[in-house]
């Protein structure tokens, strides 16, 4: 288990550190509304954090993303998806057309939403296209390479490509907080990503490989055994000791570039909400490399991929939701926001008992 | 247990029939979205289930209101609640003034907020007004006393009130089926009116009383001790052999009032949005008058308050989030709009999979 080991290759940046005066202060700034203590759970919680994370009394939520990376995986050609590699850039196309999953819950919950292409088979091609238009959705290329090599006998990633993807992580971070996006829904597309992912989730947690592999995008059960029995004697004929060594071995390139844009977001402040199992693979690696982000993140959702409920437990977190949702592209993240809205406005709109003049003897019973 | 006991009082309206050709093609509609397979989970399902309550491949959201009935409870004065009774009044003046919780989860979510005076003590009297302007909040009088009678030693409601709770809910429901609100929050206040919910859940599922009887808006031990006694000697010594018995002898006006506006307001093919305890006692009323009233009801929240879950749990329910909250107010109704907001985007916006051109290997394999 790599949870706490450190890389050679990887620069850190380093998260700022929470105010403890100011979590006390928040915490009382809740507490003195007029509404039963903690009548309004995790919403209280969530308010907290989001003020904490962006040091102040008055946190905003007005412009919020997501950003969905893109890849595609030579694991892929090995029979472990119920899809064909070619869908990766056919939901690409798809989602610049503005019609996706992700297109419909951005526009309905507010978000913007950015494609990020990190490695996606034919993404330089000229017909890849952002046809958006004016719907707020943008593409970014990020590209590695057309897609990360099959991890059956060696490495998915070369040292130069996780540098790269590294590297752009921290470019997309800085671009993301230039435009004052206050929070970022984490998300990918990427055909044969939950293979990557249920590997990295058992080195990084510990968790049983054979419970970290799950249907994926809609396996059934002869397929299914096929990618567990493929991914465990693949596992079990590797040597990995550093996380850099398991980035390699495994990819890809939207987990890694997704993973260092979560960091180096929240080393400017900005609001990690994670999706579903592979954004939370993104999540467990840059964890390890740095466990203070947990503070920055907020985990949207418990995802249908078996594995996630697990790794959920894991982390001793509490998703928002639970939806029975297994799409990734950010949707269960961006579903969440309105939430995270809502908890926010809650801290900086409602009356305190004095202003609103209810009862002394409310106040005197609610704070005793 | 008088789940499927019928009221020779209380008049029922006819609820439409759903229809199962359009429930079909709904979910047709559904799965030639370009998406995995029952992929988005819950949010099928409900997009499918407010379809068919508008009896149409194109429902809308555009406008739904919260509203929060109120009223006080002559148990109130037993020492059941945390609160004093004068602060009905009170929060009923803090939601017109436009500060209370559910003014800010409305403004953030998008709904309008209508408070229903159904007999708040000192509700006819001149200070109760409507302050809030211009900010999407209004006042409707149905107030048939200064609170109940309380239920320690005899009925709460007279007949002639139970008669006039049910008619005023016909005519709200009627308002807001004839100002097109596609949906309703159903939320409340009153302090005490977890002791109602308690007989009358109790009553209605057959769930033991002791299992109820929860801590309200924040009851500790010994006070709770005392609500659970009082509760259950008082239960002991009561002989209920039909609802309208049942509804006079616990109240109360704002949830009897409800009740009713529930099922008038699903006849006119309204989505009913149930909120926490007291709104699902509310729901536990309706539907034993009409069973169909389900498939007209979106469960929003499962509440902090014990019995809750419990409830959930009889009804064979799945509701849509899970936050630990314990305000009442429709605030879980009012966070869940998004969530059906998104369902019915997902339903008319997004692409097929013919429409974006994502591969047909897809589509058969999806459809498989």
């Amino acid at each position: 288990m790599l949870e706490t080991l450190s890389s050679t290759l990887l620069t850190v940046p380093v998260l700022p550190e929470l105010c403890p005066t100011l979590s006390r202060e928040l915490s009382q700034q809740i507490n003195n509304k007029t509404k039963p203590r903690k009548s309004l759970g995790f919403l209280e919680a969530l308010a907290c954090q989001i003020g904490l994370i962006q040091n102040t009394h008055t946190p905003q939520l007005n412009k919020v993303i997501a950003t969905v990376f893109a890849a595609d995986h030579g694991i892929a050609t090995a029979g472990v998806s119920a899809f064909p590699q070619a869908v990766t850039k056919q939901m690409i196309q798809n989602f610049l057309s503005g019609n996706a999953a992700i297109n419909v819950l951005c526009r309905a919950n507010h978000l913007d939403l950015q494609v990020v292409d990190c490695g996606v088979i034919g993404g330089r091609a000229s017909s890849m296209r952002d046809e958006s238009g004016n719907r707020g959705t943008s593409l970014t290329s990020s590209h590695i390479a057309d897609g990360t090599a099959s991890f059956v006998d060696g490495n998915a990633v070369s040292e130069e490509q996780l540098l790269s993807c590294w590297r752009n992580g921290a470019s997309i971070a800085k671009q993301l907080l230039g435009n004052n996006y206050a929070a970022v829904a984490f998300g990918e597309m990427g055909i044969g990503n939950t293979s990557s992912a249920a590997l990295l989730t058992h080195y990084l947690t510990g968790i049983a490989l054979d419970h970290c592999i799950g249907r994926g995008t809609g396996l059934d059960g002869q397929a299914l055994n096929h990618k567990k029995n493929l991914l465990i004697a693949i596992a079990s004929n590797a040597t990995i000791t550093s996380i850099d060594q398991l980035l390699r071995r495994f990819g890809g390139f939207e987990i890694i570039t997704m993973a260092s844009t979560m960091l180096h977001y929240a080393a400017g402040r900005g609001v990690v909400i994670v999706d579903g199992f592979i954004s939370t693979a993104a999540f467990l690696i840059a964890n390890s490399l740095c466990p203070a982000l947990k503070e920055f993140s907020i985990f949207s959702h418990c995802s249908a991929e078996q594995a996630h409920s697990r790794v959920i437990e894991h982390l001793h977190v509490h998703p928002l939701l639970k939806l029975d949702m297994r799409l990734g592209e950010a949707s269960g993240a961006a579903l969440a926001v309105p939430l995270l809205r809502s908890a926010v406005a809650i801290l900086n709109e409602m009356a305190t008992f004095s202003a609103a003049e209810v009862s002394e003897e409310i106040m005197a019973n609610n704070l005793a």
